[in-house]
């Protein structure tokens, strides 16, 4: 990667934040994903035995996978620079890991410009959904970490080393 | 804190999902603060020397605050069940340490619910704007961390140890 | 009730669509409960054998009851003449009889104006979203009634007769 | 039909509410009509005679197709596993019968996916406005049903029986 | 008026857009009226003589009143630094003089802040769908002013000469 | 030009509002521009020669230019009949001539419709946000003109006489 040849996109000459004009690319097949890690205190896991409640049916994450859903779809409305989008798929991914809790949020669509910033979104969106449905038990939780897994279709590929 | 004795307050008796009705929670005044870590790599942090652009009258972080600021107040329409609010104040302070930003997000409000939704919700959208303003440079750009430092106003005061 | 003496409220003298002016009204706790039925047809019934799908902490009651929940705090936005308002309760109960599904939503607050236009939106959404979840089994899914069931803490109460 | 080869297309296998990935359908015209019935009293039919206020060109009518046409548009915002689409047609027609206000919404696209969702939305939107414009005279009225009339352009066509 | 003593309530003391902080401002009785006036080409004029479609009654104007009811009510989340406001009345006034279209959006809330940003966005919004609704017959119309007309309840009054 | 053959497209032959139907049109590259002039108060002027405060990289100008450019991505959502859109570009060019501040914004899109509509929506909620954010100093601030500069790619290109 050669960064010294790159520039901020997002911001003109004039030092200004700006969208990137995508009208010249494109239009090719684009995925990203994206994972967000919610750490639970130790206190609250002892009460996570009642898998109805905690397990993927239960209603924790499925709230939150459908914020994160609606969240993703609105993208473009949360970031000033992003383009507004036709999202056409939006999968979660969850699991349990000790006190940890994985969320991945896949994002795909056909067009000019990327969806990074959706899959990054809606795992944002929700990993704060389970805070909010788990705030009553404790102040405590944590979001450790909201980072790009992956991405295809637009200039050049990444995928993070596992 | 006793954990045993309180309860999901966003899941009802059967389950389901369920907003908290806060009908007879008393107005008081409400304030909390929540911080956003935003990992950058160094090789992206050698070109930083410009502070035109990375400091706190630049671009990118004055996006990232408006963003933040717009995004705290419509949590109400992000998190499902969150109480849609009038926000009274909510203001930002960021701050460069090596390669690491912390955008600490504070929120306060006269009302029968607390606002620490909203710092959170503030702090996050404030940091994948950091990401989205630098993403044309590097993919590993990480938020590292999101938590809640302090809330004050509600049942019980909460203040995270420095 | 004599009609004679009311008029529309949302109308004004010049025959324009116009917001009531609410400044004037006293503050007390409204609450209101609005009912939808949805009705499936037979062939999709006897599908319905699996209490984990259709249950009240299966995935597409709970999607309703989110969808719902969020749709009422967002009457405001789209029910034109509709004060933004900032509900303090919103809960829902289903219930199924025989092929039909009946969601009843109930809302609160302490303000000047009702929120019988929020239980009523909140219903409709919910049951939109039965439709859209269960749409690929069956375009023939009816929604057979919206109306009102009760309204208080406004200037004359309301219920509806069992 | 089939139903039993069928499945439901918004839960995911892990029994989770899921998008469903149009990512490999094909663009292709595609239209719906979904019709929504409206059911004043008998008593506020009564002063119903000045067409000004209920005719077409009324301000009551008038205000429920403007809303319809937005809360169309919004689909993909309030039903949570529905695509966001750039709606390219949403049309009304009205018609009294009786006591009865019948709306019918025609939505079309070219598009992965098709627009049955908003045109239901649109009517649903539509009769909830014609409830809170005409409230004020009566809480007996109800939306005695909303389904859908027609889709074509997808995988298969649908047209009810008159 | 002594601007020397007043500063940029918007811009804190590092020179960053922030919200105002409006937690200790006593809640009084607001008001705002704001006026958009709009141009229309003498030879769209001549066709205006149809008063059912260009009065008050008729569909642009309509059409117009209600986008900016809708637009005053979401001005906080057009404005960043707007506070988000529960309005308590918004109200327009039309008056067509030669070939120029007088709006005038009147506000009013009991709050800790006022609602002049409201009256301002409810008259453009007004103001931009007489254009949209028009610019099928020209595209030389013009909105020609913008201005607020009278703000009351706040530290000062303010009442433009007439 | 020929008035007489034309008609309001956004109005039906009943006389109501209507959404045009594009179906049918072509995709082809579009754009527009719009302008907005904000005049200031010559009190306000005398204060502004701190540059950073009121410069093309101060907080007053980019706090406009992004709430505009998250207004124009919204024009969808706030002009009734406008159809919902990606916008593929979206920039501002600043500039000040004494106490004018002239705000242009210019739209791109490769679509079935054009985009001047969410040129005109970008330039006013600029010129909105401007006002917010001096209007602590004086209530004085006029937006004193806005209007289309250019649009082409449609059925027909229009350019203003400089």
């Amino acid at each position: 990667m050669n960064i010294k040849e790159k520039e901020l996109s997002h911001v003109n000459k004039e030092g200004q934040a700006a969208m990137v004009d995508v009208g010249e690319k494109k239009v090719t097949r684009r995925m990203a994903s994206a994972r967000a890690i919610v750490v639970l205190p130790q206190e609250v896991m002892s009460l996570l035995k009642d898998g109805e409640l905690w397990g993927k049916k239960g209603p924790v994450i499925q709230t939150a996978i459908i914020a994160g859903t609606m969240g993703a779809k609105r993208t473009g409305e949360l970031i000033p620079m992003c383009h507004p989008l036709g999202l056409e798929s939006c999968s979660f991914d969850t699991e349990w890991k000790g006190n940890e809790l994985t969320i991945q949020c896949t994002t795909k669509i056909e067009s000019k410009t990327g969806v990074e910033m959706e899959a990054l979104t809606g795992a944002s969106v929700a990993a704060l959904t389970i805070y909010d449905m788990c705030k009553a038990l404790s102040h405590d939780i944590v979001i450790k970490e909201i980072k790009l897994l992956e991405k295809r279709g637009g200039k050049s590929d990444f995928k993070r080393e596992a």
